[in-house]
């Protein structure tokens, strides 16, 4: 499809679609995901441009904005009961108003006016971070994007908006997160190593920790279960899984695992 | 003053001064103080009506959201440089939308119209948690209310809006906070005992802590400094004071007291 068609097809479909939103209001998700030692972020390609973003959306007149990040990560993810929470609020004035995002409006402009329009107004964005498993996800784009996929968070690409402090924000979040709350169980498989916990800690944390003591400190929480290793040929060699008891790791989700006056 | 001279004024200074901010954004400040084993919230009492709410406002339309939540801590407080942190946005469609809300709004709208319509928007907010020493305030009405006053957490009075919700929500980020950072510093005077630093940390867990656990486990964070007993008659019954390093303080502020791997 060529830059014109595109640009046609996007006129149609927002001229009606933005008068139905509240205007200045945005949402933006920060969508994590966990692979081979690696942490992802979905993100969008903008149609005909070199330009990426996060996936997010703007609220029904009668929305609540939570509903509004459940249904961009739905429409983006393909999950059907995702689990969202707000991290931030991104309401300075001139959030937007850097050289990237003035080209991109800019190039748009030309075919496509009333998104320039629409996309030029002062936003005030609401920032909601879902930790999903990249594998239970079909990425989707939106109208606006050609493609939609995941990114190695160590690999950004060329952001518009405020997108790259958006994510460093919510990775911040989930920093502070790691250390009251339990983390993981969306982000890994069913069961796992404790070599792998410990490489997603590390991802998160920024830093090598000690194995031992990392050990003996998630143990103590008692969220993880050992599996008993399956005997087969040369299996003993093997290192443990372990699965999280969705009981326990429930329950420290409500009353914390952090410093316990 | 009566009602109609109270309305007058508020006709006056809103006509002009609504369009100066963004429709349908709001900020709301829950500002926190403590004194004799009670916390405090900083709330305003509605000209004319038996309501009261939190200190709130809007967001002119050049501002950053963090400027509009300090000018309004700073005009009902006179705190010259207050120190909020952003801890939610309420964005339920039908959060303003209660019995007591539509009560006031409609005996608000004989005198005043234009400030009826204004506040019966649906409104997205903000809400920012300032944690002050109430002794250092002089609390002010704003333009819409007669009292602003400190009333205790626990009495709360009839609230419009969803503002108890807020409340509530603000009071949660605090006992999330106190399993990750110090608290106190704003809201001890200088020096204090172990038993006022403990009933305050009691005040916001809302639970008795055991003393020599909590004295142990606080020591150990190294942010309290001994002062030395003034020797005079009898002064040797007296308890200990304290007062907060500020430096280590600091330190645990950007790293954390929580659980860490």
């Amino acid at each position: 499809m060529n830059r014109k068609s595109f640009d046609a097809e996007r006129n149609t479909q927002n001229l009606s679609e933005f008068k139905k939103f509240i205007p200045g209001q945005s949402v933006d998700c920060v969508i994590i995901s966990y692979e081979s030692h690696q942490l992802y972020v979905l993100l969008l390609k903008w149609k005909g441009d070199t330009f990426w973003s996060l996936p997010g959306g703007f609220i029904y007149k009668e929305e609540d904005i939570d509903n509004a990040a459940s249904r961009v990560l739905k429409q983006r993810t393909g999950l059907e009961f995702p689990y969202l929470t707000q991290f931030y609020t991104f309401g300075k004035n001139n959030r937007t108003k850097n050289f990237d995002t003035s080209v991109f409006l800019e190039s748009v402009k030309q075919d496509s006016p009333e998104v320039t329009e629409w996309l030029s107004q002062r936003f005030i964005t609401t920032g909601y971070i879902a930790l999903v498993n990249k594998s239970n996800t079909r990425p989707l784009p939106d109208a606006l994007s050609e493609r939609c996929e995941w990114v190695p968070l160590d690999e950004l690409p060329k952001m518009l908006f405020d997108h790259p402090l958006i994510i460093e924000k919510a990775m911040e979040s989930l920093l502070i997160q790691i250390n009251y709350l339990p983390v993981g169980i969306k982000l890994l498989p069913a069961s796992f190593t404790m070599k792998d916990l410990q490489k997603l800690y590390e991802s998160i944390l920024k830093k090598e920790l000690d194995r031992s003591n990392f050990q003996r400190k998630i143990l103590k929480l008692s969220i993880l279960e050992r599996l008993e290793k399956i005997k087969n040929g040369g299996a003993h060699k093997a290192p443990y899984l372990y699965r999280f008891n969705k009981l326990k790791y429930e329950e420290l989700l409500k009353s914390g695992i952090g410093f316990t006056y």
